[in-house]
């Protein structure tokens, strides 16, 4: 039986750091644009991690927002309301990574399901893929707002199955976030780490992916072994 | 009615930084130990969030572990295990901050009770304290192994209130973590944010703290007023 693939978008499909080019424009230190860049998508999970554990849900887009004023005042940025309101649209417009379309395009020839399944509400999801030019390759964006939970929390991925309607073993997620990983297969999904930097480490948890790939097209290649 | 201060540990009694100093001693670049000791601590309550949301809750002493071979790998400080092994055994003697004892003192002597209420386990947390002569300044120690769970999870300041037999209205939690400062405001409890570092930002989530302080001492005659 034909595996069906998950993937998550923030990170995965689309490039996050992609925002930094808007970065160097608006601050006064165009240095600081890189660490920006990382601290505002740290702290956004971290955002997302704390809402989930309070029982206290909001939309991702909300993570973002309260992220990216906390890095401007952690790094004392100084950016106005107009900074935060432009960054945030930039934001809901990162390009995908090179590797998704062609990725994508080869499993679903060779009849793999693919969907997109993201802490991002359905709305602003399918909005980003559809900008970066991804939507269209796609089965269905599947978001965890309909269960007002965040990855990695079990009862994420196993709405993921009950919409799929599929066994755990033959149902794929596939992250460059090893927390989405690890709280996959922690859930019984089978799992892909996609280690788009190769110094990048891994959660040293006991609990490792399935498979490790650096790229979507070698996730494809294996996947249709 | 006297209120009862419940005192987050580590970062508000304890100066998890204090690693520091044998940072430099163990890694080949010195100059590192700064950065190691920050993603060490975030590390570690990133764990814990990610434990905590994952209902796969371990001790803290865990969290804590993984966080510094996580933060060895993702350095590439390239420490032994042996070094391991050393730095949580530093970890487990951290020095309390010089405030901490004056500001019990004064509270204890106006007849306001303080106990300890932390993410490390009761054993864990006891030697902790006495170690860096606080504990016998304290009343008692309350961990949330009891519970299973992490800060901020409602549930952890929930039996924090039932152990105490407390209103909440009545119930402070003093910590200078703002992630502990939401939860428990968020969780019907009194705040007070102890911001060890003047520029620290909090959280802009829209739940402030009922009182902000430099540190502990401040806090003591704030409260005895």
């Amino acid at each position: 039986m034909q595996p069906v693939l998950a993937f998550d978008v923030y990170g995965t499909i689309i490039d996050t750091q992609g925002v930094t080019v808007e970065l160097e424009r608006r601050l006064s230190d165009a240095s600081k644009a890189g660490e920006f860049a990382k601290r505002w998508r740290e702290k956004q999970l971290e955002y997302s991690f704390r809402h989930g554990l309070m029982g206290a849900y909001v939309p991702f887009t909300e993570c973002t927002r309260e992220a990216l004023v906390f890095t401007d005042r952690a790094l004392q940025t100084g950016l106005s309301d107009n900074d935060h309101d432009h960054l945030m649209a930039v934001y809901a417009e990162l390009p995908a990574f090179p590797d998704v379309v062609p990725a994508l395009d080869q499993l679903r020839d060779a009849g793999i399901r693919c969907v997109a399944f993201s802490n991002g509400t359905e709305e602003a999801v399918s909005q980003l893929l559809t900008r970066a030019g991804v939507r269209s390759h796609m089965d269905v964006v599947i978001s965890v707002d309909e269960v007002k939970r965040f990855k990695p929390d079990p009862a994420v991925y196993a709405y993921l199955r009950t919409w799929l309607e599929t066994r755990p073993e033959n149902t794929w997620l596939i992250s460059s976030n090893p927390f989405d990983v690890i709280g996959a297969a922690h859930a019984g999904l089978r799992s892909a780490w996609v280690r788009r930097h190769s110094d990048a480490p891994f959660d040293p948890w006991g609990i490792e992916p399935d498979m490790t790939v650096p790229e979507l097209e070698t996730l494809a290649e294996r996947m249709m072994r």
